[in-house]
């Protein structure tokens, strides 16, 4: 028999049906069992009556634990008395397919019981808890959506080595790999070999994939691998290509998800997806620090001037909704150190953006310098020499004018759903401290 | 103006188009210049006469080398006497975007002209070879196709950490990464966590991404780092039921890639692509050898019976072929200790297989041991205790039966497209000695 997955069940009313899941909850009273059965899709009863007909089923309840896996068939009853959609199954059947140890370590109806820690130490219970499962399932989609729009604009998908030679964009962050009688090190972002593509002809590429980040730091904002979604494309005229792609991009991620998940997103996450329904507004960081002190009297250092503040991020989003009605703002005309070296500059300003999404800087995205002399300059400048020769060879040759940008899943994830830690947005967070599970 | 693509330009016969690529050729003759436009779909003549009027066109294609990059707006007319798809441009205006060194380390025209480690070291050139450029057209288009099968089966796309706190799974072939104070490893395959989201009650998910093998073999098909394309799903009855997807999920992907890219494949690649139009045969290992015996007078000493030997393979492959016209067979009925130790067994089988594809191993599958007790059991017989201990906990709290597999997507490129070596079938491949660019 085809098992039924417990959403589809309302179409099966007074048939046979099988059901697989975990018992999510067991009232075992004087003529009756109650057991609540729970797969990914929702939850359904299933109830026996104590009687000498159910002998069988009865003992099988009485021996068994709350999350333990279950087969259970039976007719499906439409019982408007029952809490649970209204529906309850009459077994001829309940198989226990694996029996779960009576004490839990950590309570999974409530995910708040436990301190972060206990629960990623025991992270295989936590994600039974539906806040956070169906982060995964929203997740995926959300990549799903993302991908799908680029496969539609022809983007093609590649995946470039983690393994590399040299500890090449930033050095210091850099995780170190002992290979074989070398060393070598983990890629901190695919930046140099999406660039490569472009200098292969490749037109229009992305990739979804682990990125390394050997930052000492213990907070919530911070991972030491986290999913990157980069993409690079070629023949922009200039970084508003990049801006505009990118706009597209999120507000096709953004419509799919509210359609598919907004309901639910509001309901269990709290939160509202909002459709972006017109451009981004834009904005130039000089500009951004005149209109926030006029407006809420934000002061800074003419230093601090020079790159966007937590601060200036947050109230940047204010002003944003407060004038544009807009969750998304673009900030650019950053002055040209304040970025890596390989951005493109025109009269001393960065040909590239920084995106902010709900207070948060979601993703720096740039025009990058395509010719060769130009580029080997700006690496010099930044005291960058033998560490990229082997990127600077990549623009010898001809290469097309290109840009693009990089999302982090897991962040984007964390601010779609309103979650406060980056350690839940993520099947397995990892940071300094955490390596398991 | 729109940028057009080669491929689409007999859509817009005597219409101004607009085109950016590189140049591919120029034919510099006393009254005229050909030069040639390649992009990523296609190639096309631009013919410009020299004559007063196009004095600057011909200055600039004058001073200008093969590989630089163009845009390039003028008119399209249908020329059947140009031999390059029966059209031409005859522009307005050319742009050079980038210019390349006139002497390039290899040539693209002929990727055979040069070594293959020579031509690694200069990728970002190799690639612009249209044999190598269709690969990756074609891996994309494949891995896309699989993904849709399972996001269309309801599975979630999951990212695994490949930092990892243990050398759990065979500790000879593991990376290690220098983790702040401590060790860290590089993930072998995602198999434990894939099972953990099943302990997770995820019930259906997959993964690709980056898989590392610390194996100093330098062979054809080896390398330190490949994408592997893993899934895993719930409440499955047997192992049938994991070969049931994978040649559902890989009968589906033959036949989109055979429609969009079969003619291209025969045509550059010289193989044609063959879809399955019934069940792969499965046959028990005892038996293979005795019918390859039989067949193919392949004789073997009894010890090496135990498992798959390369040769065992080919010929099994020669069999599937000639008895049912299939390029796929499933060879099941291991003895237990030839598989790792998370494999389910049944009086002494294991309850799994091997799937080969035109003579060669693509796939381990299996339905995974999720009784506790019993894993416990078999992970201690093969000697592993605490590295796994982590691991046996995600089978403490009930788990459903479940199975799957996982596939390395640079390999299935390169057997699809009948590439001789990996090296070729990955966008940069990495090896013991190599890790640039």
């Amino acid at each position: 028999m085809e098992r039924i997955y417990i959403k589809d069940l309302n179409k099966y009313f007074n048939k046979e049906v099988e059901i697989k899941g975990f018992i999510d909850n067991i009232r075992d009273l004087q003529y009756v069992q109650f057991v609540i059965i729970r797969d990914i899709t929702g939850k359904v009863q299933v109830t026996i009556e104590k009687d000498e007909q159910n002998k069988k089923l009865n003992e099988v309840i009485s021996n068994t634990t709350l999350e333990s896996t279950v087969k259970v068939n039976g007719k499906l009853l439409e019982s408007p008395k029952v809490k649970l959609n209204g529906m309850e199954i009459i077994p001829s059947s309940i198989e226990i397919t694996s029996i779960s140890n009576q004490e839990l370590p950590i309570n999974i109806k409530d995910k708040n019981s436990a301190e972060i820690d206990t629960r990623l130490d025991n992270r295989y219970l936590d994600l039974r808890n539906e806040y956070n499962l169906n982060i995964f399932k929203i997740q995926s989609k959300m990549v799903e959506t993302m991908r799908k729009f680029l496969y539609d604009l022809g983007f093609i998908e590649i995946h470039t080595p983690k393994l590399i030679g040299t500890a090449s964009e930033s050095g210091s962050e850099v995780f170190e790999v002992k290979y074989f009688d070398r060393k070598a090190y983990l890629a901190q972002s695919p930046q140099f070999y999406k660039q490569m593509a472009m200098a292969s002809g490749m037109d229009k590429i992305f990739e979804v994939g682990p990125v390394f980040r050997a930052e000492n730091s213990n907070t919530n904002r911070h991972t030491t691998e986290f999913t990157g979604f980069d993409l690079e494309f070629s023949y922009i005229d200039s970084y508003e290509d990049v801006m505009e792609l990118e706009e597209k991009l999120l507000t096709t991620m953004l419509k799919e998800i509210k359609e598919l998940y907004g309901d639910l997103i509001k309901e269990m996450y709290g939160r509202e997806v909002m459709v972006p329904t017109t451009q981004f507004p834009r904005i130039k960081l000089k500009d951004l620090y005149q209109v926030l002190e006029q407006k809420y009297n934000y002061k800074v250092d003419e230093e601090a001037k020079v790159d966007l503040t937590t601060e200036a991020e947050k109230l940047a989003y204010k002003y944003a909704m407060e004038t544009y009605n807009s969750e998304f703002i673009f900030v650019t005309d950053f002055p040209k150190d304040k970025r890596a070296f390989y951005h493109m500059r025109k009269n001393g300003v960065l040909q590239g953006y920084d995106l902010i999404w709900r207070g948060v800087e979601i993703t720096t995205g740039a025009q990058r310098e395509h010719r060769y002399e130009i580029l080997k300059n700006q690496a010099e400048e930044k005291g960058l020499k033998e560490d990229v020769s082997f990127y600077l060879d990549f623009f010898k040759y001809g290469c097309p004018p290109h840009g693009g940008f990089g999302l982090g899943v897991d962040r984007l994830t964390m601010l779609l759903l309103d979650i406060p830690s980056l350690k839940e947005a993520m099947f397995l967070f990892r940071g300094p401290n955490r390596l398991n599970p």
